[in-house]
């Protein structure tokens, strides 16, 4: 029984990825078709035409409305159904189909998946210093089979970057110091060395072989994360500072696939376009060859099952993820009761 | 629950594109093995050998008698085991197989699934004028990944075509005024453009760049389709009429997996081989580019649900399709009803 | 509901073609990881990590433990976690995870799936001769789509032979003797052609066109097949006797997927690297494209139903076959009023 917040913001596409065209995704098993219509305003509708469950993604845009593509009914932005070309009298068919309000932040499109009445844009993550002046951000976007939650757990501890990205994220054998606090809904876990090796992806960017890594991780519900990860130079050390904000955007496609928007930035070398390559791969890198195999295999070992129907051991680093979970299962059993009254 | 009616004949080839080797397929959810005996007779059977479940389908032909391709017991055309090459005594096991009533018909190979006893043969489909002197036919089959309900009423409401069909079947912009009536469970399904363009298809076969077009669609249940098109020249025109008869034979393979087996002829330049290759050649575009991939979204989107229970929009064009969906339910109903008799 | 045997050894690798690295299977529909720790004994443990799943097969040894890929956990060869790298006070948590007996026999490496209290090293198969001085050996591997009882039903029953491998392992048109006994649970299936050809494989390893050939099938609970092929020169014929025994080791994956473990032995030509790859090829042939398609049809044709809830005709020479069955059965239940007690 598959729970997701409903009421939340869910990332579905890096803007600057898109063409004109519309383009559908499924998000918490529902079937969405985003577009922009002729006056450049987004709109995103149920992905299904109410007739025949033609894929709407696969229409045209027509004004701002959206036509399907097998027998040319078109829907409004708000999913009133406003032509049908074949009726002999010209009448539209009286029904409407679900709209879903549709924001642009930090470079990516966001839609609102509950009850448009109660689309809130405070709960949009908040602005990242990745897409500021004076940063230069890579975009990856992948999909993985596996629950949202394996991910949020997988970014919510960073001690197995130690084992997992030692060519990529790591610097070898060096174990960070955790810290972990809440405030209100939102769960920070930090991480620091004090003294280590410069973590691979950063080597072209700091001009030195030892530093300070400090990381923070920021979780905000439903399935928001932003990483700022700083090498501060060690004393004596003539190398400046590196600043590499991250953000982290999973989407549930369904309960066991998520779409993973992710942007990773600097603020060395902006201008740079082997920098801006060499950036991108290696993050491409530890997404594809190190995180996504890992997340896939755990869940592929854990079938569907839940993973704390499975009775995990927990450790003291798990503190993050566990209370991240129960953050989940607040707000989505709050959201059960309210749609119950 | 899927409900096909067995008492109904069901293409399983194009006689043209089979060998001399036995072949096998899925109807209505049952493996079947099709062979032509050393007289040249047709004969079908359970696809499965009773003893260990071997594919009949991929076995030899002995005499009249089917070879199972694992230990080699033979069967004959009605079912019965006439040899076990490998029991000492020489004994065949005392067992019948299902068999099942075989006609050529239109081109076509068409096997009964229901009760042997009452196989009719004037419940074949009618001859075709595609398959008569003075018209060329292309064959096609391809494997639908939907319901066979999904794709009669993809035929039955041509409207669909000035939407989907732009570049292969109907002129852009021409949207056709409907015509429907029944006879018994006969549905007549005609569309009529007074005055527009030409098919892309017909467009080397009609001799002006304006028609009438005359399309008339009749269903005969389970799912065989005879779509008649005509275009007419305009008053004035030199133009000669040109005529263009289809059948449109669907036989599920399962619920969700539907055989097609098409073929599209027409009365102008029979012997001109370019001119089948490419009216061959758009009318597979037709089906692989544009019907099927719609016709399989439309199923991936609906899931394994049944259209009705989905409660779709139902517009006044898929009046023949709601019609041959009330028929089917009907003679399904009356077949159960009469087998618990 | 899949029963397996669990009280019993099963292959999962041939140990020739191993290397340094720990590997994972699945066994009984159970994740399993095999490993060799520095000291070069082997181990087997649960294939997954008790804290998020991960493999631990694609984990690294270090001394004799395993350690996860991805948080680091180690755990030693009884199961226990012996250490928790990133844990602040460096304690590892109390948790043991299931650990497999594991023994060398006839080249390969078996595990015991049942209780470790219980493990038997009298029940592991019999030295085979093929692994013995003045024999040369071609070992295979492949994954069959299907039951290991079909696999079991295919090996015991030889007649098949005759109509599946006449280009490989039977000489055209010969259909054998059967001969069939039972010492205990273990089943004798004796075939002899008194006067007939060479079989294929053996083509270049006897000197004559004609023989009398005998096959002795030993099938040992649960999976484990001995075969002895012996080619006797007719009388007045120069040609030497021809001795190839080989062993089929079946290891369920799953209820419908089988690992299967061939080894095929000769004592002619020992040191000819030609045709040790003659026979290799030619027992490859008669696997993959006659056994293997056939059992995977069968399964196919079957769905996930068992063979006898199918009530499949039975043959004489079904008998080898239905008696295994019987014998598993009976173990089988045996062993879970066992543990039920």
């Amino acid at each position: 029984m598959p729970q997701f917040l409903r009421n939340a913001w869910y990332c579905v596409a890096w803007l600057q990825e898109l063409g004109e065209e519309p383009f559908g995704l499924q998000v918490l098993g529902e079937h969405v078709a985003v577009y922009r219509d002729s006056c450049g305003e987004w709109h995103a509708l149920d992905g299904r035409c109410p007739h025949r469950f033609a894929s709407l993604a696969q229409g045209r845009v027509i004004g701002d409305a959206l036509m399907c593509p097998y027998h040319g009914l078109q829907f409004g932005p708000d999913g009133r159904c406003v032509l049908n070309p074949v009726d002999p009298e010209g009448q539209a068919p009286d029904v409407v189909i679900r709209h879903y309000p549709v924001r642009i932040r930090n470079g990516g499109v966001w839609i609102w998946m509950g009850d448009p009445a109660l689309a809130d844009e405070a709960s949009l993550p908040p602005e990242s210093a990745a897409f500021q002046p004076g940063y230069a951000a890579a975009l990856l976007y992948f999909k993985v089979n596996a629950n949202y939650q394996l991910v949020i757990d997988n970014l919510l501890d960073l001690t197995h970057a130690a084992f997992l990205h030692g060519e990529t994220l790591a610097a070898a054998g060096d174990v960070p110091k955790h810290d972990f606090s809440m405030q209100g809904n939102v769960i920070h876990s930090d991480y620091r060395i004090e003294q280590g090796g410069v973590m691979p992806i950063a080597a072209t960017l700091f001009d030195d072989d030892l530093c300070e890594t400090l990381a923070t991780m920021r979780w905000r519900p439903a399935s928001n994360l932003d990483l700022d990860v700083r090498l501060h130079p060690l004393e004596g050390s003539n190398a400046q500072p590196l600043h590499m904000p991250s953000v982290h955007y999973l989407t549930p496609e369904s309960e066991n696939v998520t779409h993973y928007f992710a942007a990773i930035a600097r603020n060395r070398k902006l201008d740079d376009p082997a920098e801006q390559k060499r950036m991108h791969d290696m993050a491409l890198k530890a997404f594809t060859q190190e995180d996504e195999p890992m997340v896939n295999t755990c869940q592929s070992m854990m079938g569907t099952a839940d993973l704390m129907a499975m009775k995990p051991v927990i450790l003291k680093t798990d503190v993050a993820a566990v209370q991240a979970r129960r953050v989940i299962a607040k707000l989505v059993k709050r959201e059960l009761r309210e749609e119950a009254a």
